[in-house]
């Protein structure tokens, strides 16, 4: 599926994208106890077309053959998480609290060590047995332990100055739900999740439906 | 910025995906008293081309003119925020309390009227004031009441069971953040929001990094 290439370049943000979808496909797929899986098969899970499959995993490198767990080792590969990634979670509200609850995470080696917030009320208190610090004490901690992760639940005033907190820190990257659009350097990646976003992507979808209705 | 165009068919998900961020921009250039804007000024605000900017707002049936507050109400209109969208949430867990608490959707008419949950011991129960109804509900519920948007955050194993029952309801978006992928009909749209699939992006871009650095 996909032939080996052994040129590396950045793959586009479609393709970036796509990858985990194909791993949770093939993960349940395994669990299913499917041995062997075709491009043709997992596009159909997917929705997709298998060329499309197979064009994503050629920019990828490229896979042999059609083993599921083959298939599940290299995507596991190729999206990081044969490694474990310590993660910080800064702001101690409620989008906070839903991500350091979510049980998912740790599943894939993703692990939460500490939650920062601005509040002092909140200072040594914990939230699932994770401890909450001050966020004056971000830069230290960063510094005395490994972080790779640092999940951004702050308000939108804030978020640019943790995202240079966390690279001047050597973190390598940044999953940000504040409404901002942040300034990386190279050396540090931005995923975003703007939530309001998606949900007027929908609010579009549904308003577009029905203009296109009323002109038909 | 892009001519007018009055043919209607459904645009791509990346142009989909780019306007409401085009939206968020333009209310914060209103805000600091700015009149008018190009597509070059609005393009290095949102970190592309120009061009594509034209070409994203062509395919939406283009908008005459430079003024923000006619651009933002464009925007607005074809976002379809100028209407108020009903909303329930479906799974009262940490995320669904997270979306509940988000105070942003208000502010862009989305109004989140209750919330549903298997558990009943919350039955009666209110989260920011806002009603926990038992889920077997959910079917008199959307009957009886207005309800634009089903939020669903639940576990994976239910979703496509609660986008049936809205769909059957007549309920026009479903926002999903349950990590499953959802069968719909023409008739109702699907917004999927997938954490893990998210983190694992981000996950794969550091990794992508460190493999192309390795290999330079």
């Amino acid at each position: 599926m996909g032939k080996k290439d052994s040129s590396r370049k950045a793959v586009s943000d479609a393709v970036a994208r796509r990858l985990p979808t194909y791993y949770r496909h093939v993960c349940a797929m395994e669990a299913q106890g499917i041995q062997s899986v075709t491009s043709m098969q997992l596009a159909e899970r997917v929705g997709n077309t298998s060329a499309q499959v197979r064009q994503d995993f050629f920019a990828c490198g490229g896979v042999d053959g059609y083993s599921t767990s083959v298939l599940k080792n290299w995507l596991g590969t190729i999206l990081g998480i044969k490694d474990e990634h310590h993660m910080v979670v800064v702001g101690a509200g409620n989008l906070g609290r839903a991500i350091i609850s979510f049980q998912d995470f740790n599943r894939d080696n993703f692990f939460i060590d500490a939650v920062f917030d601005s509040n002092l009320m909140l200072e040594g208190m914990q939230i699932n047995g994770i401890p909450i610090l001050n966020v004056s004490a971000l830069e230290d901690y960063l510094r005395e332990n490994r972080v790779d992760i640092v999940v951004i639940t702050t308000p939108a005033d804030v978020a640019q100055s943790i995202l240079e907190k966390a690279a001047a820190g050597g973190v390598k990257g940044v999953w940000n739900f504040a409404p901002a659009d942040l300034r990386s350097s190279e050396n540090i990646k931005v995923q975003n999740v703007h939530l309001t976003e998606s949900l007027m992507t929908l609010s579009f979808r549904i308003n577009e439906t029905e203009r296109i209705a009323e002109d038909e």
